[in-house]
């Protein structure tokens, strides 16, 4: 059967090199970092040349690059961290489209005495830079805006934010886990304190990410413990999925470029040959600033997981809102936030695409997806009965 | 060269049939646990398997298995995440030779409005659970005391403690990391609330662990996010590292008891030799309440990084110290708070020993040892002007 995987937004394929390059520390590379003895030496090697290759690829020092257990470590390390070593000020600022992580741990802080700003967005998702200004109190510990939405994709002005946030001496991270790879992130030109990453958004294994931290910046660990990680992090280092988010970094450092213009050029396709095809679909995210793999949609008088099983039973996997909400049947932050009109918001369908994707695939689910519309809005009666 | 790993406390090789569970998910496996369709199907199910094997080996119910990324984070949530639940409750107890994870995240609530009480222990590392019962108060959120200590091997009265805590409606915890396949671990037989495993202690993989937490018990998530972990933990699961746990716990629930009779027959036949033929030497821990793989040995008028190192060269990996505190010249709070004579508390020693370990590797183990001890002494002035 066709298998075509449409979903890379919720985790990719692992490369076969990250893949050729974790083997050994399943079999034999087994030694803690931590310890002087060879064996634990022959791990802090791969350690330093992780961290390296995590470092170029985001243009920072290594000494600035921080090993967590994922994306979601990383967000709550930034947002708590930030906000429990600037006592004094008892404010953060986070966009209504965050990932649940960041959104979460803004939540957190309200009963422990901080209050959160959630920042509007516009009905393509962009946070106004100009709203950030007017937020910002003496009080404001943190800005956390995403530097492109999970879900549709849209790319937010984070460099002007974090040049908003240096001239207030406010702390600004941003969750970078859906734009590394697809956009350039270069923390220098963004300009923030803090950045997150994930390796299995990366051609990486799940379970280990980083969290960029500017020398300098103030934050508490979240994980305490021993002295791993510059007394930042504790627990003993995930070697082997450490070593496969420098091998995913150190990949993309020369083929991030190629891979976004394939999977913008199928993107593109995929994206219009539906809207050409499919009536009454509205495509999510902005129209230009937006990372090149993600093709959202919303599909009027469609239920949307009904959409998703059938285009699985086709074999086609895309996502239906987040996959870090799934399980709520409600609309998501994002769908909530930029305003889809009623017929259309219970239908989001997020297809993603990845460098292993082919021209073959995207013509397939083509087909695929315009059939499937059809054939659930011939049984549909709000379909039948529109005007 | 002869390489003989005897610091199995800091980390283990993995099983090999460990391995070989994770290895499909290196290559083409990859979906996310979170998805409905196909590709997340197939993670969907490794998660459950997992969760079974892991239940299994500690006696509790699949859905009070929560997956972390490690001892330290599982560690940090149980004391955290009860303190964050207990709101009304300003106190813990530790004991003062817990894991710095534990350790480290009850002084962190030090400065939040938090009293810590850090029990003392007698000279072979003891907690007396009558100093339980004397430092609760109507204040008191949680206790937590470890099942085994991770430096010298000593196994607390968790089940008393744990009875204790019962009765006065606190929260008990165990980090069991240092003894979970070394003695039996039963959630019910010990009567804790939370419990705290590592995979790479079990002959798993880094990077990832668990926190048993008993149905009822309130606690808060340390990492905020999705759904997942039924909402108590978010992130992406890391999906080969928690296959791997499952299937170490599997191997484990039926091995442990072999492999401590191996393990132990070793240590014995280790530390009597090295007592026997190396004067000057002090065994730690308590000599029948200890687990059966480790031998902690302070040795007289050596210094314990040389001789570490030396051991080194000759290919065997020991620890001075633990692992999770390499990079101080301090002693561990657990050196400190047993109360080593001074001519030998510059020279701890961790032999720890796995499954894996042979006959030959331990009596060429002996052979160095003593090589090495005399060889160091030989050079060392105090021992020259000792008495």
């Amino acid at each position: 059967m066709t298998r075509v995987y449409l979903d890379n937004n919720s985790t990719t394929p692992i490369d076969p090199r990250v893949a050729a390059t974790m083997e050994p520390y399943l079999h034999g590379l087994f030694g803690n970092p931590s310890n002087i003895h060879s064996f634990g030496r022959e791990c802090t090697e791969t350690m330093a040349e992780a961290r390296e290759q995590v470092a170029a690829f985001l243009g920072a020092g290594p000494d600035e690059i921080f090993f967590t257990g994922g994306g979601s470590e990383s967000d709550n390390w930034a947002v708590k961290g930030t906000a429990g070593a600037r006592p004094d000020r008892k404010h953060v600022i986070c966009s209504s489209i965050e990932h649940s992580a960041v959104l979460e741990s803004c939540r957190y802080l309200e009963p422990l005495g901080f209050r959160v700003t959630f920042l509007p967005v516009d009905r393509y998702g962009l946070v106004d830079p100009e709203d950030v200004k007017r937020a910002l109190t003496r009080e404001t510990a943190l800005v956390s805006v995403m530097l492109a939405n999970n879900e549709i994709g849209t790319i937010e002005p984070v460099a002007e934010i974090a040049r908003i946030c240096r001239e207030a001496g406010v702390t600004s991270h941003t969750d970078a886990v859906a734009a590394a790879g697809k956009i350039r992130v270069d923390v220098n030109e963004l300009g923030v304190d803090l950045l997150t990453i994930s390796a299995h958004k990366l051609q990486g294994p799940k379970g280990v990410g980083a969290l960029y931290i500017r020398k300098g910046t103030k934050i508490h660990p979240l994980v305490h413990g021993g002295h791993q990680e510059r007394g930042l992090r504790g627990g003993t280092e995930n070697v082997i999925g450490i070593a496969g988010l420098g091998k995913a970094c150190q990949i993309l450092a020369t083929e991030w470029q190629q891979n976004a213009e394939h999977e913008c050029r199928l993107r593109d396709k995929l994206e219009q040959a539906i809207v050409a095809r499919v009536p009454e679909v509205l495509t999510d995210g902005h129209p230009t600033r937006r990372v090149p793999n993600v093709c959202h949609l919303s599909v009027g008088y469609v239920e949307g997981e009904a959409l998703l099983m059938n285009l699985d039973i086709e074999g086609i996997a895309v996502a239906s809102g987040s996959a870090c909400s799934t399980g709520s049947a409600e609309p998501s932050p994002t769908m909530k936030a930029i305003g889809v009109p009623p017929l259309f918001s219970n239908s989001p369908v997020r297809m993603s695409v990845g460098p292993g994707n082919t021209e073959a695939e995207i013509d397939y689910t083509i087909e695929v997806f315009e059939k499937v519309v059809a054939r659930l809005r011939s049984i549909s009666p709000i379909w039948k009965k529109r005007g």
